[in-house]
């Protein structure tokens, strides 16, 4: 039967229900509505998610890299479409990050089943492990598997206690060696589409309910070593320092100049700073900076990369100051399938809800999805912009307008038989 | 009889064999010479001090506030001459400071009875408790109780672990309320003169033994406490950040450039730098530093002071990031008393040793011990200026040099009815 498109209109006391019985599960010792992989309340939280995909009526297992999978079986045999998100939280994180997107595909799935809507492919609602950047420095790590990029070299990296991701995926009740083993071949995905919240100011700013977001930043992290001389700080004279604590500082700076210099989504953050031997009267000697670049466009993150290295190293030696460089690529710049955005633009314009295109500044699992086929991405406002705080907001009246256009892109896209992949996309390994 | 002033050469052997001896009392787990204030290789050093004391015929006791005190015994009644300094060292610090003035004191006391040369006052060697800047932020315990400036506010600060000084004192086996009773009278010295090192580079480089200290310079510390916005590294547009970690790089900055625009030996340090959350993907939204400005001009420590304050509260709040200054004195400057420098230098003239006059861009106990009466300071040179570091050095000529000159100088205080106090002497109490 052809389903109408209103009638999947979410239950807005439904979802507020779901929301306020999943934001129970965080850690007590932890600020804000913290969840994070690997923590007692991130396991007892996925055994309820489960238990909700279970009541929607979807086939619900766990899988060996501890993603939680519902299954709404289709009429058709062939690839699967599918959606989804996480249920982690940063420290010190938010309720609606990547939360909207798992609750929310399982209302889409509820509203589809109450309004007879069969789907031709089935619909798979994914839960991921991990997708928040953990201890091990490993983001993604449920989506990393399902689309082949989780690789040993991942499960050998260490916490600071030593621990290893592996050790650590196992105690959480996880077979890593199975997760390595999930890898899914590319095509082997009709579509992948990916409810969020913005984390970002822009829709509010314009006033617009829905985000079609056109590509995901890429993202590549920089760790800075300061290696100075120690003396006294009342007997040293200015002029023959080797302050390692300056020299970082002055990085700071230049990396946000760096970022303040970035066409539009080029942003630039250094998020921690530590130095030694912190005395009020000894000149430090020694200064460490972690800092990170994201942009949608490869080829300002490359020139921008290479100027900061230089610029940052060569202040430093005019201090006298020595500096070690190490770059991680976190991720590499990925574009949404053209496709896909044109059918979630479509499925907004059905329901008469405004959308502008946009960029995600933000990593997500749908970046790695897009490994294995055609993928795409539907935001909805944050308010004032706020995210990985406690004070991350979204109106409900956005999550179920975010949820419809879900639910319809789905409907959509499973109306496609095929759904045509860019000719030039780069989706390269990260 | 009249001493002759070329037999109180000290014993170089006797003086390296001694520093030898010292060196070995050192924290096991701690970097470089470390013997710290509390630390039990401090408490069993101070006995091996109290040993060296005795076995030079030295009336020996140790105080209520822990300084362990050697007399030697004067032929007529009345204030007594004193000298000495300190053998705790900062954390990861080196074997000559403060070391040199105790043992360098010791000897010239040995010096003078094996040359049968009696002096007319009583002589008070002390290793002062404590000098270096500790957990509880007081430094200066033992000559603080001495002079009457200890006071029941640094007892009752805390360190950490929420540690009173008090019971940190009672536990390492000193009687704080003891301490409090120590303060002598203004007036009840005849003479301070400590030997210590430079501690910076000025007599290396003009190549000269003695230096004679004309003033010790005033410290004022800063905690400045940056509270901005935490929104997500990824989404949030460069020009809508509240980045407390930049506006704090940028304060590092500003303490920098304003000691380099200081007069001769004013100096400012950041020491320390703290931020928070501490993720590459979370704008910090808390940064703290902790800086300090030295300078021996009043005058200029207090407008600078001011400057400063104003122009990182400014700078930060260009940023949307609000700042809270707290500034703590923990020294004044203080003047050397003239006719001390003079007696000095005739000593060292007197042996045809090269002197110059410098300021102290460090605190020491004589600038407490001030409060009591005359006071001065021969300071020698530090191989590359290099001190509170583990590679801080001085050459044994160097040493051998300073306690001949304090020696001498001892016997020319001790020869003078009283030493002139300055007329104009500021000695604040700090």
């Amino acid at each position: 039967m052809k389903p109408s498109l209103d009638a999947l209109l979410p239950d807005a006391d439904r979802i507020a229900a779901d929301l306020r019985e999943l934001e129970r599960f965080v850690q007590p010792d932890a600020p804000g509505w913290s969840r994070e992989v690997f923590s007692d309340p991130y396991r007892a939280e996925r055994d309820w998610v489960a238990g909700r995909m279970r009541a929607a009526h979807l086939e619900t297992n766990i899988d060996a890299a501890g993603n939680v999978i519902g299954r709404l079986v289709g009429t058709q045999p062939g690839p699967p479409l599918v959606t989804g998100s996480h249920t982690d939280t940063v420290h010190g994180g938010g309720r609606f990050d990547g939360v909207v997107g798992v609750l929310g595909a399982i209302e889409a799935a509820r509203r589809l089943r109450e309004t007879g809507t069969r789907l031709n492919h089935d619909l798979l609602i994914i839960d991921f492990l991990g997708e928040e950047a953990n201890a091990f420095g490993a983001s993604c790590i449920g989506s990393r598997a399902i689309s082949g990029l989780l690789e040993t070299v991942h499960l050998s990296r260490k916490d600071p206690t030593g621990m290893t991701l592996g050790d650590t995926m196992k105690n959480f009740g996880t077979d890593p060696n199975g997760a390595l083993a999930l890898a899914r071949r590319p095509g082997s995905m009709h579509a992948y589409v990916e409810l969020h919240i913005e984390q970002g100011p822009m829709l509010e700013e314009r006033g617009t309910s829905i985000g079609v977001v056109t590509a995901i930043a890429g993202i590549e992290r920089l760790l800075a070593t300061f290696t100075g001389r120690a003396d006294h700080a009342g007997t040293r004279p200015m002029s023959q320092r080797q302050d390692a604590l300056v020299a970082a500082a002055e990085a700071v700076l230049t990396v946000e100049r760096v970022g303040c210099g970035a066409p539009v989504h080029g942003v630039t953050t250094t998020g921690r700073l530590e130095t030694s031997p912190g005395a009020y009267n000894v000149i430090p000697d020694y200064a460490r900076i972690w800092a990170e670049m994201r942009s949608v466009d490869v080829s300002w993150l490359t020139g921008a990369k290479q100027r900061l290295a230089e610029q940052i190293a060569a202040a430093a030696a005019e201090r006298g100051v020595h500096t070690m460089i190490e770059w991680l690529n976190d991720q590499s710049p990925v574009h949404t399938t053209r496709s896909v955005q044109d059918t979630i633009g479509l499925a907004a314009d059905a329901l008469g809800i405004p959308w502008v295109p946009m960029p995600s500044g933000a990593g997500h699992d749908a970046a790695h999805m897009a490994h294995l086929g055609p993928m795409g991405m539907i935001f909805i406002p944050s308010s004032d912009g706020r995210s990985h705080c406690p004070e991350e907001w979204t109106d409900l009246e956005h999550i179920v307008t975010g949820i419809h256009t879900l639910a319809v892109t789905l409907v959509k896209l499973d109306q496609m038989e095929t759904v045509q992949t860019d000719s030039v996309q780069s989706v390269p390994r990260s």
